[in-house]
């Protein structure tokens, strides 16, 4: 790894790390701008690690084992960083990974760095936040970067959306997997671990089989391209408590990296990846800019009433307001003219 | 129904309503203004119906169902509409409604009217046509429109946000439904019907079984307001061949409806779904909007190409694409100024 802005590893690099990624996280314009010029110069170190995904709901015991994973990691000679995608932290006032207790000797690993989820208010601003400290946590040479989630909303889309391999942890209970079926997590899985196999051992086999069945289902109806050697999800059991399933578990993972980087899968992911990650900027900056412009501003309110009411088709409106950026606002009664 | 520009219903009508029908679908400008003028003159006469989504899989038995259920209708003094929504008939030079010999009957009736799905190259064409078809087939007084779909891609939710009641109809088989859940269709369905009961009654009841706890399942976790009477989703069984079940299916329809009105939710829903389209206009406006600008064509392909490869970041992209729009094209270099 070249020396470059943020130092080698060591305390002074961990300051400059936690100073750029607050500097990507600030609203300001001015830091904007900079935080912009560092991420360019910083791309070209980027891209070297393993990005992991993690989801899985409330209580799955997702920071035990992902202390679990990280201590296991740097025992081998990773350095790793642990980033967060929670959208509920601005309500919350911060949630997962805000307590540094979570993940005790961890948070404190010099070769270890550990990021609370920023609360930017927006899924949108939440996700794009985390994907830019990624990049400056890969940049600072961390070889493994961990990017978890709560199991709630579209949270999970994006972190799948931002990582290598997404791995959905579950409980051993029957229920719990057709609620992640239904809501579609289960499709984004490239893994499922079955945690807390130490509680109930059956449980977990049982709930083993009907998601590796479950699973077999949604491969049959393609998932990669055809010719392809397609990586079939797997399910793992695990009990993080007792760090009992970790070594099984990080082969798995390896497998799959293998596999992947032989296909081209792993560069084709991040291509697309980042391409979507521009357009979904662009479309939130567009919605933003259209909801902010003085013409819309003034009609919106009517317009939207009347075509809530039925007055209006709702084609009409969005084609009166896009129309209305165009021209003058000077005709429009206002107190300035009135 | 007051008379107005459509006229009382006959042959005349009819022609009148595939004429506006064809307006609305035309691109050509001033078609446009036209058909906008049309839709805001017709409004008030709309919104009297009770609009069907029907979705399933090809080969689940559509046509038979709706051409029975359409007859059943008649008979008892409705006049009936059907639509249809297939963003993959510009593909196949139309396929689902565009065969007429599919409703032998219904399509030659005079209190029908069919309209093959328009093929305007994707979905959010297509929807948006349907949509205004609907409102059209309202005014002309028909007072059952149903509008039916495919089950492949996001067609199903199209349809669920233009109509009252969403109807999933499915194969009395194992595995299909698990398709329907992958999939988030399933939390669409205000009601699942299974069709072709008439040739494995009892793998229909084993299905009606599992459906029914399934959509429990997703119940439980929240569909509507606190202390609002829920609308549990109803799973029946049915032979269209047959026209056995026809009367239960209808009764179940009544039911929902008279319980939607009743609690404000079907008012509330059209509202949402007003508010929804109109949004997805205005986005898909600025979508393309923003990529028929000059400054975007002209930077677009290297961005999009620094970024998949990883040599400009996503979000940087995403706001030089921004920037661009406001700063003159005259510095770059072109044909005019080279």
């Amino acid at each position: 790894m070249a020396a470059h802005i943020l130092g080698e590893p060591g305390p002074a690099q961990r300051r400059a790390v936690a100073k750029a990624i607050t500097l990507v996280e600030s609203t300001r314009a001015d830091h904007r701008a900079q935080a912009d010029a560092l991420l360019t110069q910083l791309l070209p170190h980027t891209g070297r690690s393993f990005r992991l995904g993690i989801s899985g709901v409330p209580g799955v015991g997702k920071s035990t084992f992902i202390e679990a994973l990280g201590l296991f990691l740097i025992a081998q000679g990773h350095r790793v960083a642990v980033l967060a995608v929670d959208p509920s932290s601005t309500v919350s006032g911060g949630s997962i990974l805000g307590d540094k207790t979570r993940m005790e000797q961890l948070s404190v690993h010099e070769r270890a760095y550990i990021r609370p989820s920023p609360s930017a208010g927006n899924l949108g601003g939440v996700a794009e936040k985390t994907r830019e400290a990624l990049l400056l946590c890969e940049a600072a040479g961390h070889d493994v970067v961990i990017v978890e989630t709560v199991g709630v909303g579209q949270s999970e889309t994006a972190v799948a959306g931002m990582t290598d391999m997404f791995v959905l942890m579950q409980l051993p209970n029957a229920g719990d997997d057709l609620q992640a079926i239904k809501k579609g997590v289960m499709e984004l899985a490239d893994l499922v671990l079955i945690n807390k196999v130490d509680i109930d051992a059956d449980a977990a086999t049982r709930a083993q089989a009907q998601i590796t069945s479950a699973l077999r289902l949604f491969t049959q109806h393609g998932r990669g391209q055809p010719g392809e050697a397609v990586w079939r999800p797997q399910v793992l059991t695990l009990s993080a408590l007792q760090g009992q399933g970790l070594q099984a578990f990080w082969d798995t993972v390896a497998s799959f990296r293998a596999s992947q980087e032989a296909s081209g899968r792993l560069q084709s992911r991040r291509r697309q990846q980042s391409l979507a990650w521009m357009w979904e900027r662009i479309e939130s900056g567009l919605r933003h800019e259209f909801r902010e412009q003085p013409a819309v501003r003034a009609l919106l309110p009517q317009l939207s009433e009347a075509v809530a009411a039925g007055r209006l088709p709702a084609s009409t409106a969005a084609r009166q307001l896009l129309a209305a950026r165009h021209t003058p606002l000077s005709q429009e009664p206002g107190p300035a003219a009135g």
